[in-house]
């Protein structure tokens, strides 16, 4: 296998725009990537999108062949080819993306996620999203994420010592890193009275403790580390790729409050990067919702099971602790656009270990890690990045 | 790159399905597939899963997760990815895994496709699959892929000599077939009259010119093709994996009566593979109408444009004739579960290259190749495989 590395990178703004439709946001990253990358479209050899739900939200599937057409390179036919995993969609286009460079078939690839979630077709938002969970089990009996999420935070709060405060104080540090973010949804700060006094949505979740309904487009172009400073003098080596899977349905886990699939992801990368937690510089977890940040830092191993909060009330998350954890924003600030959403992780990253991520830079960051989360855990990308 | 090999395959029976759901269609091919190459669930390193529209048809997405836990292998947490690409999703599927395995990232690894797309949701089939067009230019002003091949079949046929009848005979030459092939929707032989007094669909294609709506899943197994004796005495090995783009709509092509993304990606299959068409012992091509058969034989370099009329009505492409075409009854008359066809198409060459094709057996086949198009031909898939 050949080593990977990043040479480019380009994303859209994030929020509710209206006025731009589902493939013209994906245009619009893709060239912000090539044009990174100091690329023309037509030396790209393949690309992958990820995208969740474009069928349910604008009625369009065929994703890759729309994307490829759209960016101008039906002509040149090269392969193009839509992934899906729910939330996890963009997180596994990068790594479909990762092996095809490492496998020695293609050499330039982009790796994308889009999606298009305001001025949607039904207006059925939520109704879609909860085709990430199953449908059976879950959906047809009206669950919905908020309520599935809250059946985890109302676990682990049983279980361990987080309080409300805590938990906001996610909500709290992904805010202030998201208005230090261009590309975020939300660019103000907020306190933790913001989070505890918002709407109830699903006890004990509150809306500032929910990711928003967000359109983005985010990009990367993918070479062999070998090619690499052909394209550019800041290469991104792609120092691991692991993914997992889990039960769809919550109930039938082992632990619900525990994601197995980032465990197994997490210890994956770690073993394949030859590298332990003490060598991440920063991570970018999936903060759909602000629990889900408190289990994402243990599970990755970051920390015991329960002490995720404490860490945060003490500021090691925070961006100048000493566990930078969301410095984008996470998916609470920036927004989740869901197909968006891993390859956004991974843009952050990029920018970070680059030096070029301007009032929220990492001194010295040299390995950043992405953790991407499809459904309740069901799926789960973790990559680790390095200069 | 290392060689890769099909060491199991598995089809359920393609048909109304009405009492079996979405999963369990999966489960019972994921079986077959496994039990064929005599291996545990258990020493699958990967999974992938081409899916078109499970969203729309019911209401579910995050397949690959989906699948993976109830084919009982969420608890060893592999990863399993859905691959989209309309009714080519099945091809990218098996692609994806030839590239995984290739790669040196996972050894034993399976490809699969599904579709449920009878007792859906909406009932909203025919919406659903124009998913596959251009929504914003086709779909949204009122084609359907009756209307959309059906301008193919037009211009083709006042271009090329071309007759009814001729275009009748490829669905009397898959029924042919089909009635040989115990896994295929339609068991009947039918005659040119049964086609060409057919209910008019979009003319000049009539209700027996068109692929129906059907329910199946199929799975293959891949490993390295230095492991492949471990498991089977018949491996086949993958000679050969193409994919190539083409526009989405059909009104932005060169010319619509030739598939240019089919021509590219059979150009670089055979370059891949150091063959030609004179090597090639049978072909499945994508015949979801009996127009984009005549297309495939040509587009893939079997006779000239103009001649696979000819070429049909002499015989050349029946089951016994010097190039078979669609030995397995085709999209026509083994129905087409979109997502499933791409799979369904390498299982028919793997059961005829190990001399298991029973009654439609083509005596000392050792080459064939499969043809998967999504939507109007904007995504194309080729491999060729041997023994």
């Amino acid at each position: 296998m050949r080593d990977v590395a990043v040479i480019g990178a380009g994303c859209t703004t994030f929020g509710e725009k209206w006025n731009v439709s589902f493939r013209n946001l994906f245009v619009e990253a893709g060239i912000l990537a090539l044009e990174d990358a100091g690329l023309a479209g037509e030396q790209i050899d393949a690309m992958y999108v990820g995208n969740m739900s474009a069928g349910r939200f604008v009625e369009q599937e065929h994703i890759g062949a729309l994307i490829a057409d759209y960016t101008g390179l039906a002509s040149y036919h090269i392969p193009s080819t839509r992934v899906e995993a729910a939330c996890a969609s963009g997180g596994l286009s990068f790594r479909q993306a990762v092996i095809a460079v490492a496998s020695g078939m293609e050499d330039i690839v982009v790796a994308a996620g889009v999606e298009k979630m305001t001025d949607v077709a039904s207006g059925a938002s939520v109704d879609a999203l909860t085709g990430a969970a199953d449908r059976e089990w879950e959906g047809f009996v009206g669950a919905t994420f908020p309520g599935l999420y809250a059946m985890i935070a109302t676990d682990y709060m049983n279980r361990y010592p987080l309080t409300r405060e805590q938990l906001a104080l996610v909500a709290v540090k992904n805010h202030y890193n998201g208005a230090r973010n261009p590309i975020a949804q939300f660019q103000q700060e907020i306190t933790t009275e913001t989070v505890i006094r918002s709407a109830l949505v699903a006890d004990p979740l509150r809306l500032f403790d929910c990711s928003p309904i967000t359109d983005g487009a985010a990009a990367v172009v993918l070479a062999p580390l070998e090619r690499a400073r052909e394209f550019t003098d800041t290469p991104v080596k792609v120092l691991a790729s692991a993914q997992a899977s889990d039960t769809i349905t919550l109930h039938d886990r082992r632990d619900i409050s525990t994601l197995d699939g980032s465990v197994a992801a997490g210890r994956r990368a770690f073993e394949l990067a030859g590298l332990s937690t003490a060598d991440i510089d920063l991570v970018e977890v999936h903060d759909c919702f602000t629990i889900a940040e408190i289990c994402a830092i243990e599970d990755l191993g970051f920390c015991k099971k329960g002490e995720a909060g404490k860490l945060t009330e003490e500021g090691v998350t925070a961006l100048h602790g000493s566990l930078p954890v969301n410095t984008s924003g996470g998916l609470k600030a920036c927004g989740h656009p869901v197909g968006a959403t891993g390859i956004k992780q991974v843009y952050e990253i990029v920018q970070q270990l680059r030096g070029e991520a301007g009032r929220r830079q990492i001194d010295g960051a040299r390995i950043g890690m992405t953790h991407n989360v499809g459904g309740t855990g069901a799926t789960v990308a973790v990559h680790i990045l390095g200069v």
